[in-house]
């Protein structure tokens, strides 16, 4: 089913291969390289080839940083007695929109998932317990997404930090902002009732 | 709004210039292209650079190649007197498909479209007029896309090349097969109603 020319077909293929993009999609986009200049389409391969050989991973919260630290851990106006653990480092952007949280990250890069294959070794754990051995930490949020395997990773680390004394505490279940109620989950709505708080 | 480090969001401007992508999407992919190795990477980055060297337009027909002349111009099971006159290499893809034409192909690259500032000159009609000058063109059929611009596109070609003797025909219009009779426009239903043909 091959009607391009054969460079075409292999970026079409490039395209393809990315996550939630279709052949068509992958055509489209192939098509939009084709409309560039020369120097925009070098722009563009360069922006993706440099990408990979610029940034590496902070050596603290194993964040993606273009140093041997990234910016949150290098910061001074970071509170460093608390760490909020993430699943990947996208999670980071959505948690830094909220203006709500003035702390330190650690980036697990996966969940425990025994289905997939991924054990604790696999992911950034030991990397935080030797975080929470040597610093000054207080702190420890474990921001896991709300599913099967982030529950898990939260409750197995949980575990494994609480021997050296550091308080581990779990993101709040309940209903979304502006989220109705008629359509909410069962589960959901159970944290709900169960988290329910006083009001003034 | 810049959460991610300095690379990684001139990466993520890059696609979110691609038409459909938006900035979620965007960050997907340049997620994506962070977790390949960097061999991968630079593969990828050579096949988008590599499309805009390799890849000009045909001499005869303007359709994409990577040669002087395209798979199909210099094909010789190809029916060289008719020629099938295109908006876009992508409607080439589409046509192939059917397997109903074993003809050749002229694409125009655009449409005229006076609002959008593009005249008659702007797109390869010249070509075309030469072709048929030069050539044992019998047939030519206008498969411009079924809109405004399309239709002015093909009538405008059409007198261009009528006083050369050579056969102008355009696309037929009507029902899609498949579709249902209840929600086609009623521009549509028209169009299949004035163009009905008799049943053996």
């Amino acid at each position: 089913m091959e009607y391009y020319v054969a460079t075409l077909e292999k970026l079409i293929e490039q395209f393809r291969r990315m996550p939630g993009i279709g052949r068509k999609m992958a055509v489209r986009m192939a098509f939009y390289i084709l409309s560039l200049t020369q120097d925009e389409a070098d722009e563009f391969a360069s922006a993706v080839s440099s990408v990979k050989r610029i940034i590496k991973r902070c050596k603290v919260c194993q964040n993606f940083s273009e140093g041997e630290l990234c910016s949150v851990c290098t910061s001074d106006k970071r509170d460093r007695s608390v760490v909020c653990v993430m699943e990947n480092a996208k999670d980071v952007a959505a948690f830094e929109k909220t203006g709500e949280y003035n702390g330190l990250y650690h980036i697990l890069h996966g969940v425990i998932s025994p289905l997939d294959g991924v054990a604790p070794e696999d992911i950034n754990i030991k990397e935080l317990v030797d975080r929470v051995k040597d610093c000054e930490i207080k702190e420890i949020i474990m921001a896991t997404n709300p599913d099967v395997e982030g529950e898990a990773t939260a409750m197995y680390i949980c575990r494994l930090l609480k021997p050296f004394g550091v308080k581990v505490t779990r993101l709040a279940h309940g209903l979304p902002v502006g989220g109705d109620l008629e359509f909410t989950d069962q589960a959901t709505l159970g944290k709900a009732v169960a988290g329910r708080y006083e009001m003034n």
